[in-house]
């Protein structure tokens, strides 16, 4: 430790107001993109809540366009480790590795709003996200059923197993229970919700029935 | 016949183009609101896309809170008549005219894809439209409990069958499997996908089973 040659205070510490401005732009711009949407957002009106002018926010983002691709990458990373960080090691770890998901949703309400502001709009093919959200399906789709697939190789689920159909349902499922829990979170227990529909799923494909 | 006094035709004409101008801002608000959500729709573009004036459209309608409001009532008289018409005489007839509507939206892009612009804004307390959703899902989810009880209470469904529980995922599968459809419509097909959850539902719930 003492062999490491020490970083000038002065350049630590910019570094370190930098990233934090950045992270708290990040932070302002999931919550007027969750209620205006990426259309009626204003750079200006997230700088300003940012309690920076727009010039200074553009010393961080090249634009509307940049800053919410960030914002969705950041969000993305942080559910990729939880989801792909490590193989799943059976159908029952990957489902439950989901509730956990879900669990921690309840507590970024901001960020499940956004989602849903946006993956509506982003239907348009012009949209900014569409991309990023067919990408999103897409791979998290496929890696579901691949976890599916594994679990039919494995012995876990009946030879039978339509993967596909069973990943789609969990998706839906996931994405369904998060919009009646944005519209009145206090109507249900989103977790125990999906816990119940995935393990009812489950015993249907189990080989073990 | 020969007895009706004979409108003129004038009064008949006018009515007649007055309605099928609403009807025509009505369709014009719908891919607006889509594309753009409710935020950064403008009655202005709205109004140009119909070939009118501002002015010509505030004669329909008092202002885009009222048109917004319009829009969802004239798509959710269509939905009720189909969901609510006559009491569903079991389950599985309910569950088929479940499929049946999906197939219909599969032939209304443009609503389904509003839809979903919208739900994800109007989890905000403060949208027009958020007393709306919270008010839609509570209708749909206590009539779908209600069918489900009442299959219960038939000896269609077994007695432990949780109503809630059935009627949150039927409801969530129909949203998510419409989010993959409308980000990447020829990836799925949405009613099949939809039949084949509810009869594995059904069959996990049903008393002969």
């Amino acid at each position: 430790m003492a062999q490491t040659p020490p970083r000038t205070p002065t350049a630590r510490g910019s570094y370190a107001v930098g990233d934090a401005r950045r992270q708290k732009i990040l932070d302002t711009a999931v919550a007027h993109f969750a209620q205006w949407g990426f259309h009626a957002s204003s750079l200006a009106r997230i700088a300003r809540d940012c309690g920076i002018t727009q010039g200074g926010l553009l010393h961080h983002f090249r634009g509307k366009e940049d800053l919410l691709l960030s914002v969705l990458a950041r969000s993305e990373r942080r559910d990729a480790e939880r989801l792909f960080g490590e193989p799943a090691a059976s159908v029952a770890a990957y489902y439950a590795t989901l509730v956990a998901l879900a669990e921690d949703n309840t507590r970024r309400p901001g960020l499940v709003r956004m989602f849903h502001t946006l993956v509506g709009e982003a239907a348009d093919p012009d949209h900014p996200a569409h991309a990023y959200f067919a990408q999103r399906y897409e791979r998290v789709l496929g890696h579901t059923r691949a976890v599916l697939e594994a679990g039919v190789a494995a012995g876990e689920l009946r030879p039978d197993t339509d993967c596909e159909g069973a990943g789609r349902e969990v998706l839906a499922v996931m994405d369904g229970l998060q919009i009646q829990w944005v519209l009145t979170p206090t109507a249900l227990d989103m977790p125990q919700r999906l816990r119940g529909f995935l393990d009812r799923q489950l015993r249907g494909i189990s080989a073990a029935a």
